[in-house]
């Protein structure tokens, strides 16, 4: 009979651990793994607790690793049951990380239970990578335990994230890749002057006024096979000047551009910083990036992955590479990386909950996946 | 023996006439006036008195009006001698309009004495066209007395207005014709949304920056005979966004128009509003236009003006349409207008002083200013 994962997803929504608090999250899955045959290994980074667990064949079978969060938002008010309680009602599991994504993490434990008590296990290597600095700043996550991973020859041969992508029922997503988030920041200088003399003045408010019109006229691209367009949206641009006979001396504005592979952070910096120079040369300027665009181009695992969902599930498991950023955008750089989990309709919100039954049955799927990796 | 300007001109300082304050000034110019057989009317429009003074020849000469004001801009702190005392020191005329431009009106007051003394006066019209709101809003003054003259058939055939043209010595420069200006603000309204939804949103800022790209990308005419190249400058685009992953609803944008006769407000504002129309159709726009440029072409008055500079002051006279606005914009309507007056270095500034001794001199020029019109 298949383990069930509710009793560890409660165990977990009880800890109530809102980036950067842990609250013994971790020690429950130690607790679950270590008599599976994982050995974990915690790694502080910071203020932020993560956990490495593995489980090594004798062979030289596949290895397949689990990526996923303990952390969770802040849980806000007007909860119908505890966001911390764990409740049961109506056949379904209430709590702050029912969906994101500590149901999805007692869901591959349970899986791996099952795994390794019917030998399939056996065949390969599974690890989890958990970490608790995902939701904010992911400083000390997952990025830092991927370099602990390469440091100590522990690169996996493939990744499963367990975020929420289901859209509407389970397994009718899986997320191959997701566009990059950059943000820029710059103010143009110009020289304050009077309106009626403008050959004196030099107007910050124009030269920003070309560098918008160049950044924005023309799409950035046309998308790719699987990317729609990557795009940019001047959210502000600020100049504060009550006078209207008076050129200012500065003019700043801020975007951000969702982009796809077709860009890097540094092509999209380049970019900017060359039309700025041309229209505004003297201007500071601040470049940020939370992420950059990452593609698991369809293969062998993610034929792997729909194999599992159309068994599991019925789903077709459709492509897809929409939506924000996750951590997949660093376990890119190690090996191939895809996303799929929970149906994501509460994530984030108040009354988070997922079906026990979807739960069970996302164990499912997750043992179908391991099933098809390890085979 | 000439007229000394000196007594009326610091009559007129003592009288403490800032803008919409009279004070007595106008009694001063009716008390000068009335004996050299001018006749006076008072003209009270809103909180302002004007005066309109006229001395008509038996016969069909020439209508030589002077135009000026008696109010002056506040004082401000720290003169050396107090703004409204006219004190003479080292041989300078000190008070707040000792320049602009109750000196001048008294050189003119002192020219006229002195052409009906020697018979001068009687071979034409002269009139004064004297308003006490020049400086601030010019609701209710020279635009208002013009239609009164126009009502009462009293439209002159040229006006000279008194105001401080001279830059750096008294008679280097004719003023024929001032640019205009005009403002504009507009909000452009969008539709608010996540960064990265951007189909779901509709980015006002892009729209606006296409309108003031349109706006600022060509000059707005090459300049004319007479003038330099219109200006536009914006002057503050304002949006307030705080968050860089969303898109704001609105954006806000100001500007301001320096304009030459190529242009009026009115072509200007079908002008904006056709970009707006084209590339931000939901928006508020607000237009004012302060002044509307005006040209007296070279002619017999201008050749006139010249010509009395010559002859009194040795100067070129040089023809200008340089600096701010003028109530000549409003008398360009009725006739041919043109500006000549002091040195006005200090104008508006503390310690605002001319020498006595150019005070007598523009008088003397005011003179010959008569004769070369009624000639
Ligand atoms: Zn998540
Ligand atoms: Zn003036």
């Amino acid at each position: 009979m298949a383990t069930d994962p509710l009793p560890v997803a409660q165990e977990l929504i009880r800890c109530a651990s809102v980036t950067p608090a842990d609250e013994g999250a971790i020690a429950v899955l130690e607790r679950a793994l270590e008599p599976l045959g994982f050995h974990c290994t915690r790694l502080r980074f910071g203020e932020i607790e993560n956990l490495f667990a593995i489980r090594r064949s004798g062979g030289n079978g596949p290895h397949l690793c689990f990526a996923g969060h303990t952390d969770v938002v802040p849980p806000g008010e007007g909860w119908t049951h505890p966001p911390f309680a764990a409740a049961v009602a109506d056949g379904a599991l209430y709590g702050r990380g029912a969906v994101d994504m500590k149901g999805g993490v007692a869901a591959f434990v349970a899986a791996v239970a099952d795994a390794v008590a019917d030998g399939t296990a056996d065949r390969g290597t599974l690890s989890f990578l958990i970490t608790g600095d995902e939701e904010a700043e992911a400083v000390d996550g997952t990025t830092r335990v991927l370099d602990w991973m390469a440091e100590n020859h522990l690169v996996p041969d493939m990744c499963l994230v367990g975020e929420p992508t289901s859209k509407e029922r389970l397994g009718d997503t899986i997320k191959i890749g997701r566009r990059g988030s950059f943000s820029a920041e710059f103010t143009v200088h110009g020289i304050q002057g009077h309106v009626a003399y403008p050959d004196r003045a030099d107007n910050p408010v124009h030269r920003l006024a070309r560098v918008l019109h160049r950044l924005t006229a023309e799409p950035l691209d046309g998308g790719t096979d699987w990317f729609q367009a990557s795009t940019l949206q001047v959210t502000t641009v600020d100049v504060g000047n009550p006078t209207n006979n008076i050129v200012p001396a500065k003019a700043f504005a801020r975007l951000n551009i969702r982009f796809n592979p077709t860009h890097t952070a540094a092509s999209l910096e380049a970019w900017i910083r060359g039309i700025l120079e041309e229209e505004a040369p003297r201007h500071e300027a601040r470049f940020s990036c939370s992420g950059e665009a990452f593609l698991t181009e369809p293969g062998p695992f993610v034929d792997a992955l729909r194999r599992a969902v159309r068994a599991s599930t019925g789903e077709d498991g459709a492509l897809d590479t929409g939506g924000g950023t996750s951590d997949a955008r660093f376990i890119t750089r190690l090996c191939p990386v895809a996303e799929l989990g929970a149906v994501g309709t509460t994530m984030h919100k108040v009354d988070e909950r997922t079906p026990v039954e979807e739960l069970r049955r996302l164990s499912g799927l997750y043992g179908a996946v391991i099933r098809e990796c390890l085979g």
